[in-house]
């Protein structure tokens, strides 16, 4: 996958998927020192960066296919339902059986159709192989798949067409889809950008992979922040990101609580904690930002219910 | 007051107030069936409207002024203190001794001195009349004043320059100095758009005046929409508003609870109460929206705590 995928990307997903804002706020370069990009992917379509590669994917699948199945119960699964009904593709989505019931109505919503599995029955890849070898469907990771990484990608890309070359850009890291294509981008439109990787600190898989230049993994970690709860980087996001990236650190959950609210209350914008993971790394000093810095918050897909939670619990960390 | 001088307004205010985006939901359009703008003023300095209007006043004072004064315990007085520092005015503000600690804290942070008063001894009118006189002091009231309407008109004017002309245009009403002014934007800019001003069921009063074509009152309202308990529309607004709106609707807080979890949930945007009437207007069948239809939200400032346990109770109503 290299930046001429991304291109081709961007081509592919122009007019369906929202090229969505750039803001910026006096009060977070005030207490940074810096001057702070913040792409808003909460915007984009389906609440989350993921419709990109979601799209991309299925408008590059050759014709006469079947279908495609994917197995998430984030928000890959609803990206990849409505790239579906959009491109007129059947889409299956296997979750598991304890997934909240607004994420399966969600998908459904979408157009997809749910396929549910027990945790303690089978694994949803070993499920995902039997169905989609029965039905003949072509499987669409959420994160490992060139299509994703390049569609994940023209994320940056707008970033730079709209603000111009950075100093450093901050990207939140799970399967390292949306990292992944970033530095690629970075690589090709801005090559003197330092591309950081931020991660819970609960799920520092990447940051462990990164630093000792091996797959690690970790194991259903306990972290608010959802869409980073992978359990390793990809075959293929892994050596983009050895290459490109310039770094990869990790927050606590308190700092991305804490991030959480001054993106709501101050900036006024709905981020979920995943999404917060970049901004929180610069307001806690992991990230180093100084000059021009692109910070993508990456979704904003949260229950209210759960946010109250979270903003009642006294700012700890 | 007449177009021309928002159209001084916006020269003005140009690139010291925020230039707010225009968004827009395929998801409120499906559910509306029209296309509907919204006019993001929660990004709006100061996080909502009252700013375009106080920056105004002040940049219009003439010299020599030994400062300015105004009672409000809202986002007008955040708005002129912010003003005050940035055109180097001192500012006084009155607010009573039952203030929130974090509006009151605000004010100070944005350089206003607060003076704080016991509603039980005296009127805020009365006290700031008094303390205007002793310092000499001009009074910038929060929406009777020719600069604060034009100033306000500001926003309608940004509107219908990005997207066009509209069919409707759709406003929340306090003391209706954002309505007023927006009559003026849509009467220039627009001549064909029919302007709709939104107040809370329990704050009518605009509604009864407009229909009776006489000012009409209302005490202390009980209504979430704390931008919209004003007493009465003002003497330099009602007329305007008289002349160029052509309805005035009211809508129940149930309707703008509900209103303001879609705008959280679907389109990410943190809204407060009086900012989400005129959109609650729209979903509720209050305010009829066929065709192209702007949609004003006026502010995002409130306590999350607080807007969290209103999403919290049963959606009634």
């Amino acid at each position: 996958v290299d930046f001429t995928d991304v291109h081709r990307a961007a081509e592919r997903i122009d007019g369906v998927a929202t090229k969505t804002p750039v803001a910026t706020s006096r009060t977070a370069d005030g207490i940074v020192g810096a001057r702070l990009f913040f792409k808003c992917e909460n915007f984009q379509r389906v609440g989350a960066f993921k419709f990109r590669g979601a799209y991309n994917a299925l408008s590059n699948l050759s014709q006469g296919q079947s279908g495609v199945l994917t197995y998430s119960s984030g928000n890959h699964a609803q990206a990849l339902a409505l790239a579906g009904s959009l491109t007129g593709i059947p889409t299956t989505i296997i979750m598991p059986t304890d997934a909240p019931d607004i994420k399966v109505a969600a998908t459904k919503a979408y157009g997809g159709e749910v396929i549910l599995y027990d945790k303690d029955q089978t694994t949803r890849e070993s499920l995902g192989r039997t169905i989609a070898e029965e039905r003949g469907l072509t499987i669409i990771p959420p994160y490992d798949h060139p299509d994703i990484i390049a569609g994940q990608g023209t994320c940056a890309k707008e970033l730079f067409e709209e603000v111009g070359e950075l100093d450093t850009l901050i990207v939140p890291c799970g399967g390292g889809g949306l990292l992944s294509g970033c530095c690629l981008s970075a690589h090709a439109l801005s090559p003197g950008c330092k591309v950081i990787g931020v991660e819970p600190d609960a799920g520092d898989d990447g940051v462990r992979s990164f630093h000792t230049k091996t797959l690690q993994t970790v194991h259903n970690p306990d972290t608010i922040a959802d869409g980073a709860r992978t359990p390793s980087l990809g075959e293929l996001t892994f050596p983009i990101i050895l290459k490109h990236a310039h770094d990869m650190v990790s927050v606590s959950d308190a700092a991305i609580i804490r991030t959480m609210r001054f993106l709501w209350e101050r900036m006024k914008l709905v981020v979920e904690p995943t999404g917060a993971l970049a901004l929180a790394a610069v307001f806690d000093g992991k990230a180093k930002a100084t000059g021009r810095v692109g910070v993508i918050l990456s979704g904003g897909n949260v229950d209210l219910a759960a946010a109250l939670r979270l903003f009642a619990e006294p700012a700890g960390g």
